[in-house]
């Protein structure tokens, strides 16, 4: 099961956060940049060759170091096609390089159409007489808004393939409590979504007891976090929100069991910036990518061991 | 703005409804799809062909009758890169042809991200010196469960460029009840994101008084639709949900008001398969798909005209 996947590659570099590969180009060292203008020109296709290359420079960097990458959709598609073609390479990258791939696109629709989105970036696409895996991502977010018509399509598709999902439970944004906070009959609606979660992932425990529908629950919200650790004792959890959002290494370990399994805290801004914050970063972003990563994983270490 | 353009080009046409581009492979006639796998084989290349050319040929078959057309996005990411790279084609032709584009997107994101999103489907993606509009839709859906960190990036760019918004209020789907049903403090969570539409809406109005956030309000529920209808005078409605889902002509008059203006109606399998309940429809499809859109604006007709 996918999950088991997941924590046996955390366990095995003991470090339990994922790289966001949300490549803007302002993300991207300028001399990367203006290489793939002069060859492609100031097009999509020039940008969306400097994210592809960028993201691969990242991941030899931090490979053996961090055991998964979770490339946020929205900043391919702000490269239109190309850069959707890019986000397809970084995946297949990812997976020749050892990776476990979410694939953050948070999709939330209903019937056939979450059946599409699920074949798509889990599953297989049926073209004439052959399947084609499009995306093939380990993992995908979801959003559950409509209810488990846009849930279950996503999560049988995982069944089949061994693969998993992370469902929106409580965000780590500001506002998230406008609509995730209020009291719906005895629940939060944040909690309503917890407990469909769980009732809708019953069944798809693989051997490490997690079920195949995880959740994201944010760093910035520690006392929830706490609370739905306790909840959903068999729910794999996505943390983003450490670091650039104010959650702290201190407010993460709540998302972890006893074994300090059951959850990878996301950073995204945090790794792929890192040369901006290093003199002679530009040329050595690498070594700042990973030196970056070394200390999330130690700040995190300071609250968390990994069994 | 952009729902006055929307507005105006249903004026035109006296007719209230979108025709869903969803395509499916099962669902373009088999010669069509044969063609295109003899010329770029059985790939995802081959499949995104038919599913453009199918789009081309029934907007050549629909124009001066419906006036929007809505590619939904799952279809077209189930064929990978080229097919989102047949969205994009799409989107284009559609213009060419005169027709307001709804790009289904159902995206649901925050701040920087939601900002790449909504730069990405709606606005400009700086590129080098340039800016290019990646995708270019009119008009997109979105997903409100985070909050409105994950709507006002959207409707800062709709504003900025003279477009438009749809967000999920009450969706179609029979699940749609068990989060959105819900009650919250004195209202159910549907009228609370109602309310939150309503608010972050106000004043983006156009010249006929519609803000440029609009509202998706399934026609499976209309006595929902209904009391929607007066909570929100200010705000365009999608609504889908009529004909295979099971609303009628009569559950979607109440999306529109006392002049018939106010709402657009989608409809996608009975437009796009209409061929297949046609004698030698696979030969005539696009005359199927005309007559299956006609049949769908005189029912609506019985119930609604349009000043």
């Amino acid at each position: 099961m996918s999950f088991d996947v997941l924590q046996e590659k955390i366990r095995k570099v003991k470090n339990p956060t994922v790289a966001g590969l949300d490549a803007r180009l302002e993300y991207i060292p300028p001399q990367l940049v203006a290489g793939c203008f002069e060859k492609y020109g100031e097009t999509l296709e020039g940008a969306a060759q400097a994210v592809y290359r960028y993201n691969c420079d990242l991941m030899d960097a931090l490979q053996g170091l961090v055991p998964a990458v979770k490339p946020q959709a929205a900043y391919y598609e702000l490269l239109g096609w190309p850069g959707v073609k890019a986000l397809a390479d970084t995946i297949a990258y990812a997976h020749d390089k050892g990776y476990y791939v979410i694939a953050d696109v948070k999709r939330g629709d209903i019937g056939s159409t979450a059946q599409a989105y699920a074949e798509g970036w889990l599953g297989k696409s049926k073209v004439g007489g052959r399947s084609i895996a499009p995306f093939d991502a380990d993992c995908v977010t979801i959003n559950g808004y409509m209810g488990s018509d846009a849930i279950l399509p996503f999560l049988n598709i995982a069944k089949e393939e061994g693969k998993g999902v992370f469902l929106l439970v409580k965000t780590s944004n500001p506002s998230s409590g406008e609509l995730q906070d209020m009291i719906a009959g005895d629940r939060q609606v944040y909690t309503v979504m917890a407990d469909l979660c769980k009732r809708l992932g019953a069944g798809s425990e693989g051997q490490r007891g997690y079920q195949a529908l995880g959740a994201v629950v944010g760093a910035t919200y520690p006392a929830q976090l706490k609370e739905l650790r306790r909840r959903m004792e068999q729910t794999f959890f996505l943390v983003p929100g450490y670091g650039a959002q104010g959650g702290t290494a201190e407010d993460v370990r709540h998302a972890f069991d006893r074994y300090g399994w059951g959850a990878i805290i996301n950073s995204s801004r945090g790794i792929l910036c890192a040369w901006k914050k290093m003199e002679n970063g530009a040329e050595n972003y690498q070594a700042a990518a990973r030196q970056a990563a070394e200390a999330m994983r130690d700040d995190i270490k300071r609250f968390v061991t990994i069994v």
